[in-house]
């Protein structure tokens, strides 16, 4: 019997989980809440693009969170034993980076810097490097096309290089001060195994190719030359980036003697290399070829591989398509929505101020619940976040349209699960027009396990089964199968990821079968939303109200500048 | 020193105003609510299309009403004497008729029929003949398409031949029993000048013109021939019309002795033919050629009058265009709203139970009113209850575009406002592409007294100012000045309506100005609102997305069937 590690980083907090490998069987969990800022998170009341985290708190959470959870586990198990632990995985948000030295410490530890925010870690929703997005776009456009392809032909402002720049820019102090710039994930790895040091560094495969432009294709990350034309500083940032990075089934280093006194674990057991959290949330659902895992949260994060054999054309509007960035040997493809329980939380928490009676999800769900497909009259697109995948546009924006006297607040909120479904299967549908077939949609993330009639409407529009991810910790999950092949079979891990998903991963017995007779409505609403989508989104030279929602957006701009 | 009555029939209840004519004071007035059914109406609970009245209630009316008046008047003004009253008028809603005798007796009133329904009067709002005017509309189309040429092209279930062929249809035997049906407000004028009987009754233009087809240019009434196509025993009916019909200055008559006494007013009198509130309404706000009179409430009546002299071509989408219905010797437009402050409502009542501080009129004003335009980035369509004037279509439905994860509801409510500026833009502009020049908008009815905000938002939007009729009782000071007319100069009242508009009409002093800069925004926004209007609303053989509302109609009453 042997266990392992998943580490999962969060927005707001870290959490442990010991899995047992043969079973899978989760047998302790701990989650420590970061300290520093509003809920883990420095911000700037005058600059809302601002989010920042404490390093320290990262590092502090990684010794709460293992000792908790084999405290838990001792609890829990008395076949635990930590001394049976064999392997370390690791995910975190991303694109998270942080400036460190040569030493691999947080330029935030050090008393020069402890005070300023730009030393900190720049979170994934950091959105100050928004005009450095803008100059990254431009140029790649114009000299490295390639660059864009594949991942939506916009580069992101929430993106690797568009913060590294941003800093470079307003504060060229810290810039100067560091050595590399670094992912949360690498730096967790690299500290944990002692390799943060020139030329030990290994970087993960999943943020360099997602966040960072890396593809082999070009031999890895973006040409010095491409750099330096951006700023000559940073093209020097190429030099410490490396030409290689790595799939979840490497090894990052093995556990420090120190790191091992520390947590009471054994020294030298492997680290696996790290990725984000969704996508180890894509290898807990047991994501394979033809596999749809659906991480449904405030937005969601679609994700299926291909086999590198298969032929894969570019899916147009998927954003990322990386090689091995899910699974090794596989095309990883991200796509998402950018809004979807976001949009019922703002329904409730906005425009439904009436309490729990009378505006609580519970309660709008209850009645939305009696309500038969097409019932309503009301049809929405999904759109209040914008559309991350297929249109890739931030600047559309949402509409209800249905309504009549007599429209209640259950047939809006239904109106809105329905739009996300709609959403959904528009995803669905690219990745088959372009020869990904998916077989299989397994759904994990809170609003998959809390919400049956969402599930149930999905399974409806979709007309195929919804299954849920057995584990509640998906991500945490992935860690752990990432870290159980990193030991190997003889450590009484696996000898590929396959293997110990096979063993690690399920779905729970309900799922949510799709009913013909609603179905068979929902297609009929499905024309009527795909009417929509293409009118008010795809903007070709025979555009017809695509014009609509981004003029409003000027107009808006005028009246608040 | 003279005074006129203004006998003002609502939908609830019905208020006498007495007004001096020379200056248009009201120095006296008092209301009665309707006793029977529910705030005055009979409903079926199970038939929502039911909706009928107690013509008792009528008579009660104008006793209690008018002699509260004097009470009032007497209380008020020490000049005030009964004896001074020179003329009554009436304004009632429409078309409301009832099946009488030969004696000019309601059915309702006979013990034969005290208890059905169908004796009774059926209010404007009652829906059953919703086939019978499906069935009028398709004959008309093939046999006499100038009849619905008038009116919009349809020929609706809440007008006079609806309803009657209903009865006849549904219950033969009141059918049998009447010698005829007779509008609300003819009932009146009937029985206070005792010319009920055959060939007595005088019928109004306003009434016949807009709802019973009746145009001098075929003769007045739809042709016998015709009724009886749709029914042998409607054609008979036909016979008891009479082929005349008459403008509110003509006399129906005076005042019999028997009412004077009981009233304590002087007998003989002159009492005005009536005409529908909206339109009465319309000339108490000094309705004259180049002023547009909006009747602004749960719902809108635009009306606008134009010279006989002048040319007039039909204007497309307006429902109603009728010789001599709101002044004599003009032709009457109707266009109209058909749900201004009915959104507003839905979105209150439905929408937003968040009470009094979150999400009343008042809260939701108060807090839209620091919102410049453009700046919530929402559109919204005005069509929660259809469109009644441009389009003429009710199987539209209301749409709002542009919302985020962070709309508030007051950017909502605005949005709402707006839209329905923009549909009262709409119709302003139809009327001046066909020629129809609006020189002046004058706006009554509660909601024009009562928000601020919303005078401000139409006078941004039209870019046109927007003035208040100075009475509250518009529709009952239209009646007074009716009297006024048909009295005459020497009794103390006037030759001609102008006269009479001109010595009792007003507009407060406050008005409503258009801010340059807002019409500035208005303008760029009205341009989005039409491309909306258009491509959902315009059902060219070129349809971009006119099926879309329909369709989820469709799907709607599959769902409910």
């Amino acid at each position: 019997m042997a266990f392992t590690i998943g580490l999962d980083y969060g927005t707001n907090s870290v959490r442990t989980l010991i899995v047992e490998t043969t079973t899978g069987k989760e047998v302790g969990t701990c989650v420590y809440e970061y300290e520093t800022g509003q809920a883990g998170i420095i911000l700037d009341e005058k600059d809302h693009n601002v989010a920042r985290q404490n390093p320290t708190d990262y590092v502090k959470g990684i010794e709460v969170t293992i000792k908790g959870a084999i405290a838990d586990a001792k609890g829990k198990d008395s076949s635990f034993d930590p001394a049976k632990i064999i392997g370390i995985g690791i995910d975190t948000t991303g694109s998270t980076p942080l400036p460190i030295d040569k030493e691999g410490t947080p330029l935030a530890m050090l008393d020069e810097f402890k005070d300023n925010p730009n030393a900190n870690v720049w979170l994934w929703k950091d959105h100050t490097g928004h005009a450095e997005a803008a100059e990254i776009t431009e140029l790649a456009a114009k000299e490295h096309p390639e660059y864009l392809a594949k991942c939506g032909g916009t580069y992101s402002s929430e993106w690797f290089f568009s913060k590294v720049l941003h800093c470079l820019r307003v504060d060229p102090k810290v810039y100067d001060a560091a050595y590399t710039w670094i992912e949360h994930a690498d730096y967790m790895t690299a500290l944990l195994t002692g390799t943060a040091g020139p030329d030990k560094i290994k970087r993960c495969r999943c943020a360099a190719g997602h966040k960072a432009m890396f593809n082999d294709d070009w031999g890895g990350y973006p040409a010095k030359e491409f750099l330096s034309k951006l700023d000559k500083k940073l093209g020097r940032l190429s030099d410490t980036l490396g030409k290689k990075t790595y799939a979840i089934d490497t090894a990052a280093g093995n556990l420090t003697t120190e790191w091992a006194e520390k947590l009471g674990i054994p020294a030298g057991i492997a680290v696996a290399m790290g990725a984000f959290d969704a996508h180890l949330g894509g290898v807990g659902s047991g994501i394979k070829e033809g596999t749809l895992v659906k991480i449904i949260g405030t937005s969601t994060c679609d994700m299926v591989v291909r086999d590198k054999k298969a032929d894969l054309t570019d899916v147009p509007g998927i954003c990322g398509i990386v090689d091995s960035s899910i699974l090794p040997g596989c095309w990883g493809l991200e796509a998402g929505q950018s809004a979807v329980g976001d949009i019922f939380n703002w329904f409730v928490n906005y425009i439904q101020p009436g309490g729990k009676d009378a505006g609580s999800h519970e309660a709008l769900t209850k009645k939305a619940a009696k309500l038969k497909p097409g019932q309503s009259g009301l049809l929405a697109l999904d759109w209040n976040n914008g559309n991350r995948t297929i249109l890739v546009d931030q600047r559309l924006t949402g509409l209800l349209l249905g309504q009549t006297l007599h429209t209640k607040p259950e047939e809006i909120y239904r109106a809105l699960i329905e739009a996300t479904a709609f959403g959904a299967l528009t995803i669905i549908n690219r990745f088959e027009e372009y020869g990904v077939k998916i077989k299989e949609v397994v759904n994990c993330g809170g609003i998959s396990e809390k919400n049956a009639l969402l599930m149930q409407i999905y399974a409806d529009v979709t007309g195929r089964e919804m299954k849920i991810s057995r584990s509640a910790q998906t991500c945490a999950l992935g860690s752990a199968i990432a870290a159980a092949v990193v030991a190997g079979k003889a450590a009484g891990g696996f000898d590929n990821c396959a293997d110990a998903q096979k063993a690690m991963c399920g779905v729970k017995d309900t799922t949510f079968k799709p009913n013909p007779q609603n179905h068979k409505t929902y297609q009929k609403l499905y024309k009527l939303y795909k009417q929509l989508h293409d009118a008010f989104g795809i903007n070709k030279e025979t555009k017809i109200m695509a014009n609509v929602m981004k003029d409003l957006l000027i107009i808006k701009e005028e009246a608040n500048a």
